[in-house]
Formats: C-alpha cells, structure tokens, sequence
C-alpha cells in the first residue's frame, strides 16, 4: 500500500484537483473520438490499432516488472540483458504474426474485390491460414530452442502471459476492427455506452457511493453501478435513435475514402428500418391527449431495441473487465498499468472494458443481426476466388445461353 | 535432481527392464490403436476425446502443485480446501464451455443436413456462437467476483494456466477431430508419423546417440533425431502409398455407422487418384531394364508427396512439441506428467508431439488440399435461385468487365 493518507483540507483540494484533470482529459479525448469518427473508416481502425499496441505494451512490460520483483537468481547482468532483449523480440514478434493473421483474415473478408483481383496478392490470400500457422511455428520453435534451464520458469511465464495478453487484447480488438467494417455505428454505440456508463459510475459513485460494491477496488460502489445502469439504458435509446439517422454510420465501410461529409448510399440492414407499432387502449389515450391528434401506433426501429441490449452488456458485464483489470493491478500492487493519460493511468486502464464490448457486440451483431444476403457482388466473390480462368470462361458461356434462353440478353 | 546412480550391473539391467516395459506397452497401444482404428469414425474421435480430457487433467493438476510448492501463505486450511474446490469447478466449466463451442462448430459444420432439419436442434446451431460466448462470459463474471485479496497472484496465474492450456490441448484436438471427419487417413497418417519418429528417434538414440541434441532433454541426441527423419521420410512414403488403397481411409466420415468391414463409396479428392508421371532417359533404360518390359513413366499420385511432407513437419518441428514439455517438466522439476502409462509416464508425455501435428495436418489440408466443391455449375445455380433478373444481368455486366479486365474475354 502506497498511498499516504493526507490531512484533511489537502485531501479535498488533491480530490477536487484529481477530478478537474481527469474531467479535462476526458474531455480532451472525447473531442479526439469525435474527430477521428468523423474522418472515415480507415482513422478509426488506425485508432483502434495504436490503442491495442499501447495496451498490449503496457500489459507486455508488467511482466519484467513482476519477474524482476519475484524471480529466480539471475546469474550475470550481460545474461540477464540479452535474456531481456530477446524475450521483448519474441513479445513483439508473437505480436505481429497474431495482427498478420487477424487482420489478414478481415482484409480478405471484407476486401475480397481488391485482394482477389490483384495477382500479386492472390497467392497470399489463398494460403493466408497456412503462412500464419509457418510464422507462428517459427516463434514456437525459436522460444524452445532458446529455453534456458536456469530461467525455465521465467521464460515458460512470458510464454504463457503473451499468449493470454494476444488473446485477451489482440483477438478483441480485431473482433473491434471487424465491428467498424459492418458499419461504425456498431463500434461508436457500444464505445459510447461504456465510456457513458463509466463516466457516470464515477459520477453517482462520487454524488451518492456508500456501498462498496467489490472486495478489489473500494473506489467501485452500489450506487454508482445500479445509477450508471439506468443512465446508460437512457442514454442507449437516445443514442441508438440518433445514430441511426446517419448513413455514414450505417453502411459497411467497404468505401475507404468516405468521410462524414460525404453522403453514402446503400442498402440498409432491416433493423434500421422504422415501422409502426400498434399500441393498446391506456397508452392511445394518453399519446392522443398528448400529441392531441389520435395516435394508434408508434413508429420503432430494432436497432432501438438492440441499442438498449448493448447498454445492458455495457452496464452488467463489461464492469467486470474492469473488475479483472483492477484485480490484477492489485496482484502486482500497482496503482495503474501506466501513465500515458493524465489522471487516468495508462492505456490499458480506460479501456479494459472496451475489449469486452467489442467481443460482446461482435457475436451479437454476427449471430442475430447479420443479414447474409446473396448479391451479385457476393457471387462474384465466389467466382473469382474459387474458380480457375477456365471453369469461369465456362461459367461465362452458361449464364450468356441461360440469360438468352430467358429473353433478358439482346440476340447479338 | 531425484535420480539416483545404481550400480553399473543393475543399471544395465534397469535399462533393459525399462526398455521391455516401453516395448510392451507401446505395442499394446498399438493394437487398441489399430482396434479403434478400425472401429469407425465415432470411436477414434471418442479416443481424441478422451486423451485430451486426460492431458487437461494431468495439466491442470500440475498447476496445484506448483502453487502449493511456489505460493504466497494460505490462511486457514479451510479457506484453502473451499478455493480448491472452486478453481477445479472452474477449470472443467472453462473446459467443457470451450468443448462446447468447438465441437458445437464442427458438428454443424459437418452435419448440416442433420442438424438444420431438426426443429429442436436448429436454434442452438443457428445461436451456437452467441450461446457459447455467453456461457464463457458466465465463468468469467464468475471467476472475477470470486477474486480473494490474499490468493489474487494464485488466482490470475491459474486463470492464465487455464486458457494456455485450452488454447494449447483443447484447441488442437479439436483440429484433430475436424482431420477425422475429412477422412480417417488425415489422423491416421500424420498420427502414425509421430508415433515412428518417435519410436525411432528412441532406437536410433539407444543405438548410436552420442551427440546431446538439446540442453533441456539429455535422453535427446542428434543421431536419434536425424535417424529418424530419413526414417520417418520412408516410412511416410510407404504408408501413403498402402493407406490411400482404401476407401475406407479417405472418404469423409460423415456416415458415422461405417466399419473397416463396410464397404464405402464416395468422389475422390484429386490428391488420391493415380497419374502417370513420364521419366528423363537414365531412368527409362534402368527401370527397363529392371522391370523387362519398355518403361517410360511411373505412377504417381499427390498424396505420396503430401505424405512425406508431412513426414518433415513430423520430424523437424513436432518434435519442438516434445522438448517445450520436457522443459515445462524441468520447470517444474517433475519427470513425467502422470502415470497412466507404464513406461511412459502420463498420457501428455506421449501425446505431446501430436498436437502441434494434428494443427499442421489441419491447416496444411484446409489450404491447400480440400476442394471446395464450387463448379460453375453449382455457381449458376445459385445465380437462377437467388437472383432477380435484373440482379443476374448486374452479375453478367460485372463479369463481363471482370473477364475483359483479366484478358480472358475477347475485345468484342
């Protein structure tokens, strides 16, 4: 334990100080966001790329730290530097082939058209899974060969927290990046609902906290859990109906170019699409009293609906990344996992359960709200990914005699 | 260091027991090997599933003695037996949530036509990856609030154990089990692989082995292990060759009653069939001459070569496999990861190599070998069933440039 207890009238003026900052950075970082949501797809994914490489930079040196605190002897400097430098490359390296292997499989997904059509690429594309499975083989290989006996326990340790930190922080980011690329308002909404839910935990919690709501981090109470859950279902509504006027938020960023002062065009998922909803007796009074003309239904979206579910996630569970983030500071008696925002900590602290909601938001989004639609540029997809020159060739003359059979082609 | 020099007459004859026991039980295994072999497809997964139900038990039970040997102080037996009850509870619900999700993947996968015609199975199919997520995330919200202030270190370290293990054991069975459902030659081939490297790199050793290979394993020598590439490298080529006689061995297991005793009929992959390779001139006059008869091409058929480069990875890099347990195991200061298996000690001892193996076989299958049955003919359907006209006509003007575009299209 760290922290000093100051007199009293020092301790107002550092809390009040200490919210000032951090209300300022927040601030600061919000208008960044906006920013950066504005400039288009691309700056948005750069986004969430620096972020996971700062977080997995963070959660990677934590690891040095706790092995110089509770290690083994360590016979020799110069070994132990070597030793250092080498397991910071195999960090890094089991970094970059996991982003190679992640974002190589969105690329193809998403940019089929592109990767599919350039000859260069193509091959990259086709045995994508197997060149990442080499490269990783290759880092496997190289930290047996390297095992030392006398740092065993240090090394196999590294092993296993890299391995932990790529699949906590790497494979959700990418599921993050995939989120953008079905369309940014399915990583701005469930980005909004937790920095909301966050901010406004800290702020019931500071108004009205009596109740310490976990063991792990007495700054966590009831009341800023239960307020910041109906804040946030109330902010989900408005924030999922607002959105969604938007088509630059909506439609896939498969454009890479489009900004939020271009106007964009595409076929709209069914649930952005508004219908009315027949309501029952009470509820036509009152609405027709209010409205004072007569209301029989009210017009809904799904994604209003889908909105608040998010919000339930963002308020419920995501919390809990942040319980596991504040645990596992505790563990290695830290304060926080860096300082790279002024009165926020590092990285890793604001957005431990960011993670969580992307993961959340992606198997949601994938299992109950993809439509999966056959298009003409689906199927050609398929065509010039999975045929040879000639089967398309042949393709190309059955659909030439089909569409003449059918009338649609002139008889040239 | 628990070994203890005997006398050199009773260490021959230790020796020559130790190697009777492993003849033994090796050739044992063998025959239930070859028995469940041939018992049909549902056995030899059921066998995947067993063995790695085994290494996740052996495993796991390692990390409690590591914590009892390296922990922080407990406090009260009490406390210390309930956490221990908690954590295996843990450990098989983060096991049996991520069986769940894989197999789930692969049942539907492979049994589509089943799965989706049934009206009770179709919702969890269709929600599987949903159902699965939320199930993890159940343990997760779990495992967070369970979090105790003096077994934090303990805790995080288990959890961390945990995942590297399901990524490690879980997760390549389950690519062992997707090798099985492609046909049983993509287990029984690469499996057999690293049964005869092994086998042979532990004669080859006995016999010639002077050279210590790694630091790690001093049983390893260079001999053994070059030995058994050339060896491995022949064996693979003569057990392709007789294995792919069978119909039995290389259709795909989707009729779960069929037997060795069955006779099965199914479209051979392209990597099965025969082709006659034609022979440069010094062969044609030595073959000719060998086989009486005017030779000038020899049968080939591209799973000979697939076989044997299978036989590299099974001799150059699974055996990496073997030396990070042996590590793990010095780590530890354990000399075998149980005792199921007289001779050979756990059941991870042996089954080490053949996860990375069963990953390889995988991902160099699904790359470069499966034939994703797409035909033109197969496309245009699609296009007639799925299509509006004027859809098709979009579709026929995009191919057209496509085609134009690529050179295969006249200029007409």
């Amino acid at each position: 334990m760290r922290e000093v207890v100051p007199p009293p009238g020092s301790e107002r003026a550092k809390k009040f100080r200490s919210i000032i900052v951090r209300t300022m950075t927040t601030l600061i970082m919000l208008a960044l966001f906006f920013l950066i949501m504005a400039g288009g797809t691309p700056f948005v994914v750069m986004l969430v790329l620096v972020c996971q490489a700062l977080v997995y930079r963070e959660v990677t040196a934590l690891f040095e730290l706790t092995a110089q605190s509770g290690g083994r002897p360590i016979e020799g400097k110069g070994a132990e530097k070597s030793e250092d430098r080498w397991s910071k490359t195999l960090n890094w390296y089991f970094f970059a082939v996991t982003n190679y292997f992640l974002y190589g499989e969105s690329l193809i997904h998403y940019f089929k058209h592109v990767v599919f059509a350039d000859a260069w690429l193509t091959p990259f594309a086709t045995n994508h899974r197997f060149i990442s499975f080499m490269l990783y083989m290759i880092g496997f290989v190289g930290f047996v060969s390297n095992l030392k006996r006398q740092y065993l326990r240090q090394q196999f340790g590294l092993f296993c927290w890299v391995h932990m930190t790529l699949f906590l922080i790497v494979v959700s980011s990418h599921f993050i990046v995939n989120n953008i690329l079905e369309g940014l308002i399915w990583f701005w909404v469930p980005a909004c609902l937790v920095i909301c839910n966050d901010i406004f935990a800290y702020v019931w919690g500071m108004s009205f906290g009596r109740t310490p709501l976990i063991q792990l981090s007495p700054k966590k109470t009831v009341e800023g859990f239960v307020g910041a859950f109906f804040t946030t279902l109330v902010f989900a509504y408005i924030l999922g109906t607002f959105s969604m006027r938007f088509n630059y938020m909506i439609c896939p960023g498969h454009d890479l170019g489009v900004t939020a002062w271009d106007n964009v065009e595409c076929e709209k998922n069914p649930v952005f699409i508004w219908r009315d909803l027949p309501i029952g007796e009470p509820l036509v009074t009152i609405l027709s009293t209010w409205a004072r003309r007569p209301v029989t239904s009210i017009p809904v979206a799904p994604f209003q609906f889908h909105s608040v579910v998010l919000a339930c996630f963002a308020s419920l569970v995501a919390p809990f990344g942040g319980f596991f983030a504040s645990g596992f500071k505790r563990a290695f008696d830290i304060k926080d996992f860096g300082d790279s925002i002024p009165g926020h900590g590092g990285m890793t602290d604001r957005m431990d359960c960011q993670f969580l909601m992307g993961m959340f938001t992606y198997v949601y989004y994938s299992t109950l709200i993809r439509v999966n639609h056959v298009t003409p540029g689906s199927i050609l997809q398929i065509i010039v990914s999975s045929l040879g020159p000639q089967e398309q060739l042949e393709l190309y003359r059955e659909l030439t005699s089909y569409l003449h059979g059918r009338g649609l082609l002139g008889s040239s």
